[in-house]
């Protein structure tokens, strides 16, 4: 079977460099595949991502090296199935709270015994090769989301689930849960504190830990603090940042256009 | 008739500043469309893009206030009259190397007697509102591509063709035909000749000048020297610079992923 | 944030007039907005649409001021969250019997601490503007489907669920459980009832009243009954009135041909 | 080969009643289908339709008995032989001013010797059957369209061209080159005797004579006087006509809603 | 309304001969139609098929006398209604293990008061015809999926769930809950055992039996047995079946190439 | 650049072995790509595919080292360049009858001074390397079909045309036009004199001969008559072999259902 990236980054002791697609669209993830990361994420919650259209962007992402993961967009048995059959990696679950949802989220990425995944790797065996079933439980990652002051409060019973590989935090959810505004890269104490907390928890149960971030400065800060696996942006924001700082220097000392940037992208 | 921006621009005495998208999808061009743009070219030519995506994109460009326009594949009036129905208020077209060609194109973009565009503007109607046949000839931009050393040669009888709006020079096809690699933005001094031998005779026929760039500060000297529209970089250029760079930065001092940056996008 | 003009309806004291999309299309949902609706409605439950069309479909609305809602196809924070990160500005809810199950529907809407929506709204804040997240708990409006005997029994406590904006009356699944055959515009006393014990609990409980018709008398006949927003038949059925009603007419006095329309559309 | 029901209608005497799908979903061509229409065309030319989503409605409409045709976007042999794959029934090929466009277009709808059409009926030896490449020659039905005073001038040669079986009216096209505004359904007595007159020609040479209407009334008055098919407005017009009418039956004697109805259909 | 082909064989006392369509695409589809199935399954759990794509191979196969089913992704009332409204005469639900998901399944299949599926058939009433709704209980087949040992054990309970149609093994998932490796086809005596003891249950309840297989030898084993519905590989089984075969036989005696069949499809 | 394949092989002194794909799906493009063919030709031509489609089964192909080569539909040099841009490896071009026709073929394959191919390779750049503009006209193969005896009688001059570097026979096509019914593998003496006519021409002037078939068998006997380059049946007709193939011998002794094979793939 087709080795993990991740797995292997982890496994030469240095954190993965994620990228993550949310642009419906199996060229511009092609695109993403290109840059050096060592996987992406094709984001089927806040993503413009369906189901078909993941399909054609982990097809975009494998005719690289780039490691292909999904997250989906809830706690769903059929999302995840259908996400790994499609050939996924890696699953990043949203919103996992307590031990029972992140039994529920394991249990459908591990075929029997481990879990109750069904048999049926239609793409996946492609992707991974024909020994796909025998290994797919030692590669398949399995990311629980920790986003909420929920979950932070239940952190050992859901980092001691069996089979739970690492943990994906998700600053901006965290935040509104905690009373912040929502928003990346937070250098508030208590938000430190609490990405602090949860990789102790992390290093205490075995699992590694991840986190979504929106600078390579911050990622960096994650990666020195013990973050085994960061992302930096997505697609959107790329382009938005890209884009707009190329029409602001058109623009400087020029009258300005009707049209202006908005939204947090 | 809902006015045209570049037009607009145009009559107000500013060059219009505009973006570029080869990205097939309606979300990517709908965030291109809030970055501050004047207009935006759906390109059917080198992007990853058809006629069924074309429309979509039109569509996601037209929930903002940014004029669309499109580059079609080929001088051919299948294309030029299917991207005008669909809502384009202005054609770019590849190639137009002669008097007869460029007859050929801007008679495609007109109704009769101007020319023999067939009625049926479905979509553009929508858009353009209830009186679209009868303003559309005087609202439709037509940008013939000056993009071979023949152009050149036949620049007059080319920018004399009635009904022509402006040309739009393509460097890089243009530098192939010069004997030059292949490339934007180019400080050759034969280039900067064409170029200005180009504007020139836009000046000497009343035809406004565009120019595809690859940087603010190349579009910039463009409209210095008169240009009238210049686009700097598509999505897909802007995405790379953005991601590329991101990824270099994670991995300064850090040991290399095995994925690198390729291609000339 | 954009407004949402339901709201604005309801701020003027009158009664939202509203559109209905099933058939999977972003140019039919584009032509659908220049009707005069105040509002349309993309339906995931019963029309031919999955998420990826569905966001075509709003954006080819957003091309106009109508707002854009979705019904969903089931009371699943999955489907309620992915739309409103689409740019849906309102979700009619299918199926809601219980105080638990509107609660679950009316928290998927909302931020926390109103509820538990997740942070992410990537077409949402290009559509509404970039104080999205500020505002969009009082903008989104959540409409919970009233279509059961048993929903009509637990009326009261449904509606007292802190946040929810509106019910929308499904006539047809209400019938069903009433021993009626389905369909619209019943004029049966027993459903007359019902609807008025319905939009009475709605006034006790400051809660807005919304219902599916089949025609225009029946759509006006709820307004003045005190209903607040009316759905008048979907483009699908609009499109069989139409065609079928032309055929009828070639046909008058001619052969008949083999196809007949069926079907309860 | 499965017969064609245009050609049964022509063989019984009596003339077709043509429906006209513009609207890109495989969904409302079948919904269409359902309506009683001989014959639905998918129009590729000014309806918003590829060659992808073409074969899709070419499928929707295959559900039923009706028989699908389709109008190409111009006289262009890739068109017209791909639409044929598909399981066209009949071409519709606008802009035929020439006899020699005119034999272009026969020749690439016949298989040799009679024409050049490239052997490889992918879909439409599924559904026309196993005999098709036998029959097909004799059964497609070649629509040219009559739509300039050129090409009324040219009327005889056009008409005498081997293999042509119908001509299609287009009177808006017509109506421009005429000097008239655009439009269907012209009373004026210049289009009526070129109607007239393109009726005699077709006559003369044993061609049929098919026409566009925007009502049934029309189509009638077409039919009594002599005309062999008629189509009555398409999916577009027809969804515009019944949503403007319930929309203003809404409306009236209410205050106005924003969003008005714009453009000609 | 149009009978089920399903129920039909079984009426006259044979057993359905099954195919599977697993690839993405309503042209597959439509083509697999044509090779004698009495019934096709589109796959929403293992295959890669959306929502908006069944519907398209649902339209593919409905250009036929096939008849049409789906197998859903999960046992999800949302899958469910929304596979039946676009036209599916039989449901395969995955792991049913107990007598609750049993009933929560078939009750998603059936209008009020059999079960509580919402009324909205869309496309199915254009399918199926003007009476689908009246209809539809008695027509839809309800398959439960048994692939499990615990579903073995609570077979009577599952078994006897009123308005249960059929079940369908699914052997690969089974084999794995049984400690074999997955796959189908087994000759394996304790599978043989359960296959039986299914069967014997099926008869009991007066419940039909559709199981998977990979071979005709193996169907035909089955339906000796008594089963009452077999498929018989999927359309990736047979092209990989075709296509490696013919490979092969190009390939003896010749260099190696690079690619290698991979997967188990 | 990433090497050809097909090149690779003649470079070794051996034949292609060429696979075919007319169903549109990434996915089937993908599975095809598991076979063992050398490469893999998109029919743009008789497929059920278009531009977007094309795309998207090139990015499916490009998983694994098979080479992705594309058919177009027509000598357009739209086609063309947009194919090649998509990242084809190979264009074969219908019906090239003449030198003049072979050249505007040849050209649009070719960058300057070699042709007149436009500079843009968005895809195929990420797919080949960042040095493809520069080694594209020596990667590139240029296959021009030989299907009719008009084409025959021109072969010498077809063949000298510069750049040209193989032909492709189609033999369907090839049959019309000398009388004989379409269809492929023809032992007719007439049709194996002009196959050796064609070969020995090719010969002559240091062009490749490839040639379609629809068996080993034929393909390999192709390959002994010395041509370079052979396709054995397409991904429809394989599907089709093996399909009818498995219900025939479920059939076998049983009573026969309704639908029937049919057509000729």
């Amino acid at each position: 079977m087709r080795t993990n990236r991740v797995r292997d980054a982890w496994a030469a002791g240095r954190a993965a460099i994620n990228g993550w697609c949310g642009i419906p669209s199996s060229f511009s993830a092609e695109l993403m595949a290109h840059f050096g990361w060592d996987s992406l994420v094709v984001d089927m919650q806040h993503g413009v991502v369906d189901y078909q259209m993941m399909v054609s962007m982990l097809q975009g992402i494998s005719t690289t090296e780039v490691t292909p993961m999904v997250r989906v967009p809830w706690n769903d048995p059929a999302y995840i199935m259908k996400a790994l059959d499609g050939g996924a990696y890696g699953i990043i679950c949203p919103m996992i709270n307590s031990r029972s949802e992140c039994e529920k989220f394991v249990g459908a990425c591990r075929y029997a015994p481990a879990g109750y995944r069904s048999s049926g790797p239609i793409r996946a065996a492609l992707y991974g090769g024909a020994d796909y079933q025998e290994k797919a439980n030692d590669t398949i990652i399995a990311f629980a989301m920790i986003e909420t002051v929920e979950a932070i409060d239940n952190l050992d019973e859901i980092l001691s689930t069996p089979g739970l590989d690492a943990v994906y935090v998700g600053p901006s959810d965290l935040s509104i849960t905690m009373g912040l505004p929502p928003g990346l890269d937070k250098a508030d104490e208590r938000m430190i504190a609490n990405l602090k907390k949860i990789l102790d928890g992390c290093r205490r149960h075995g699992v590694k830990a991840g986190i979504h971030t929106g600078s390579p400065a911050y990622a960096k800060r994650m990666i020195e603090m013990g973050y085994n696996f960061t992302t930096i942006m997505g697609d959107a924001a790329l382009l938005r940042m890209a884009g707009s700082q190329v029409v602001q220097q058109m623009r400087e000392g020029a009258p300005a256009a009707a049209a202006k940037p908005t939204g947090p992208y």
